[in-house]
C-alpha cells in the first residue's frame, strides 16, 4: 500500500523524511552509507551502498515510484542513465547539475536574469588577479564541486593566496565579497506539473560557514525585498524546472539588494523550522512534490520560529542532557540525529515558536548549549 | 546513543511513537503481531511475537530502559514477573490492571471518590435484574475484559437480554445508561517522579461505539466542569500511580455533572490531535513520561483542532485518494496507518487546526470521506 520513494543518502535529511513518510504511508527506501547511521537507524528499508555505485542505484529504484536525494553527490552520468531507463529522477539531472557545479549554477542564473554577486570562472592566478582587481579585494574563492558547510570556500586578499586551488588545470569560481545586512534563504517546493508553494523568506546566521540559527520569517527584511526574494526563487525554480524542495540562499545587501548566493535541491537546514512552525513541513512537502501530489499549505502558525543547530558536543551522548534541557525548556522541540559526536558536527537542532522573538532566540540558543554540553 | 524504549504492540499507536522517538534519538523496539503491520513497516527493530509470550517479552526487554504498551493485553502475571526481574514496566502492573478489568477499574475509582455512573458487578440474570430495576432500564452491560471500540459493550432493555454474557460463571459489569450532553476525554501524562501535565478536555463523538470525531478543546463545556474534569483525571492518575499517558473518557451529563466512563493507559485516539495542535504530542509525551524525563508543554497553538477518523474505505488503497484530498484540503494533516482495508477498520485520521470550528469540522469530515472512498 502507498507509493515507494527511493532516496539517496543516509544522513539527517533522509532521517527526517521518515516521519511524514510514515504519516502518509509512503514507503521510504534509503541508500545509506552505513546501516547504523542517522537514516539507517529509523528507516527499515535502508540498503547500504555508495551514491556513485550504478548497481546500488539500480537496486534502489527497483519498484520505486520516484528517485530523490538528500545530497548532490550522484554523478551526472548515472543520473542520465537512470533517466534514460525511464526512472522518475526528481529533481532531474539538468536541474541538479546546478547544485553540483557552482560555475554551472552561476551561468544558469545569469542567463535567467537572476541577480548574483559579480563572478567569474578562473583558470589561473592571472585570471584570478584580473577578477579581484575588477571586483575589489578581498574576494570569495569557491571550489565549483563538492563544497558544503563552509568547506571549499575561502576569502582571499590576493591572487597568490588562491594559487593552490588552481593547480593541475583546476578551475575555481571567484565571487565578489558582498557586504550584507543579513543572509536569507527562500524555500519552495515545485511539482513536475508546475505547482509551486513558497515559504516566507527566513534569516540565516552562519558561523564559520555553518548555519547556526534560522529565524522565520526574516525579521529585518522590508516587504518589497521579501517579495523580490520570493520572485527570484520562483523564477529560478521555473528556469531550471526543479522538482522537490529548492532552497535559495541569498544576501540582503547593505545597499538594499537581494543577490543569490547558493542553491540546494533537497530539504535544507534553513527549512527545519517548518517541522513545527508551518502547516506542511519541508520534508512532507518534498515527498509530495517528488510524487507529483498536490502541495500542502505553508502558513506559519506562530508569529516567529527560531531554529538553532547543535554543533558538536562535550557530551559523548547528547541525549544525556535531556533531563536538564527538558526541565528548563519544556516548550523546546529537540531533534537529535543519532550521529556520533565530532567537533563542530551537525548533531541536531532545536526549534521554538512563539511571539517574543528575543526570548525565543535566547532560549533556543540556551537549549542548544545544554545539548552541546555547555552550561551548568 | 539514546535510551531504548520497548513497546508491546504493532498497531498505529506504536507506529505513531516512531516519529518522536526518531526526533529524540530514542531507540524504539516494538513487539509486533506481524512484521509488515502498521508498526513493523516503519520501525526497524520490530521483533514478531505475541503479547502473552513470556519468552518474547523477555527478549523484548533485554537491554531496554523501559517497557511500555500500546494496548492492555499483556497478562498481569507476566507483568508481575517482569517487575520482579527489575524491569521498569510503565505503566506498572497495578495501574494497568485498571485498564485490563473494568470491574476492578470501577472499584478503584469508587474507592478514590471519583464520580462514576451507577455500576455493579453482576454474576447472574437475577443480579442483573436487580441492578436494572435500581438504576432504571435500559442499562449498559460490559464484558470486564478485552472489549474495545464498542466491542464487549451492549445496551440492554431487560435482564434476559444479557443472559448470554452470564453463562459458565462469567461476570459482567452493569452500568447506568447515562444521559449525556457530550462525551469528553481528558488526557494527561505522569512521570514516575510524579510530574503531571494535562491537556485541556476534548469532546469526542462515537458512532457505533467507535470514535469518529474529536474537537479540542471541548466546545460546549462550562469552565467549572472543564476544571472538574481535569481534577478528576489528575486524581485518578495519582490514585493509581500511572506512568505514561492516561486517557480518561467521561460523560458530560445533561444534568451538568462529569462522570468517568473508561480509562486507557497509553496514547489514545482522543489525543491524536496533539500531533499537530499542541507543543508536545501525546506520543512524544508518552516516551518522555515512561523514561521519567521532564514533560513537555501541552499548550494548544490554534484556537481549535478537529480530528476525524478514517473508518474503512471503498478504496483498496486509500493513498490513491491523495490527489483529490490534497488538492481540495491543502491544510489537512492526513495520517494513514498502512493497514489493510476492512469494513469500519480504523485506517487513519485527519487533523485540521484553525479558528472557524464549523468550517474545520466540515472540511475534516470531507477529507476523511475522500479517504474512505466516498465523494466525487
Amino acid at each position: 500500500m502507498g507509493p515507494v520513494v527511493a532516496v539517496v543518502g543516509g544522513g539527517q535529511l533522509a532521517r527526517m523524511l521518515a516521519a511524514p513518510a510514515a504519516a502518509l504511508t509512503i514507503n521510504l527506501r534509503a541508500l545509506v552509507e552505513a546501516g547504523d547511521g542517522a537514516a539507517g537507524q529509523v528507516i527499515p528499508d535502508a540498503p547500504v551502498g555508495a551514491a556513485n555505485d550504478a548497481a546500488a542505484l539500480n537496486q534502489l529504484v527497483a519498484g520505486a515510484d520516484v528517485l530523490t536525494f538528500e545530497h548532490e553527490h550522484v554523478p551526472g552520468e548515472l543520473l542520465a542513465a537512470l533517466e534514460a531507463d525511464g526512472v522518475a529522477v526528481r529533481p532531474g539531472r539538468t536541474a541538479l547539475a546546478n547544485a553540483q557545479d557552482k560555475v554551472h549554477m552561476r551561468r544558469t542564473l545569469t542567463n535567467a536574469g537572476v541577480p548574483c554577486p559579480q563572478w567569474a570562472q578562473v583558470r589561473s592566478v592571472g585570471e584570478l588577479a584580473d577578477f579581484g582587481d575588477r571586483a575589489g579585494w578581498p574576494i570569495v574563492l569557491k571550489k565549483p564541486v563538492g563544497g558544503y558547510d563552509g568547506k571549499g570556500v575561502r576569502v582571499i586578499n590576493s591572487a597568490a593566496e588562491g594559487g593552490d586551488w588552481l593547480t593541475d588545470g583546476q578551475v575555481a569560481l571567484a565571487e565578489e565579497k558582498v557586504d550584507f545586512a543579513a543572509e536569507l534563504a527562500v524555500l519552495l517546493a515545485r511539482r513536475p506539473s508546475g505547482q509551486i508553494t513558497t515559504w516566507a523568506p527566513v534569516q540565516t546566521t552562519q558561523v564559520d560557514g555553518v548555519c547556526s540559527e534560522v529565524v522565520a520569517p526574516a525579521p529585518d527584511l522590508p516587504e518589497d525585498l521579501a517579495a523580490q526574494a520570493v520572485q527570484i526563487a520562483e523564477r529560478i525554480a521555473g528556469a531550471i524546472q526543479v522538482t522537490g524542495i529548492l532552497a535559495v540562499e541569498m544576501f540582503h545587501t547593505t545597499d538594499g539588494r537581494v543577490l543569490v548566493n547558493e542553491l540546494a535541491m533537497r530539504p535544507h537546514n534553513s527549512g527545519h523550522f517548518s517541522i513545527e512552525a508551518t502547516t506542511t513541513s519541508q520534508f512532507e512537502q518534498h515527498l509530495r512534490a517528488v510524487l507529483d501530489l498536490p502541495l500542502g499549505a505553508v502558513d506559519q502558525q506562530a508569529p516567529w520560529a527560531v531554529m538553532v543547530n547543535v554543533l558538536g558536543s562535550a557530551r559523548t551522548d547528547p541525549t544525556t542532557a535531556y533531563p536538564q534541557v527538558m526541565a528548563a525548556y519544556p516548550e523546546a522541540k529537540v531533534h537529535l540525529y543519532g550521529k556520533e559526536v565530532r567537533p563542530g558536527r551537525k548533531l541536531g537542532h532545536v526549534t521554538l515558536t512563539g511571539t517574543d522573538l528575543g526570548e525565543l532566540r535566547r532560549r533556543a540558543r540556551a537549549a542548544a548549549d545544554l545539548l552541546e554540553g555547555q552550561g551548568p
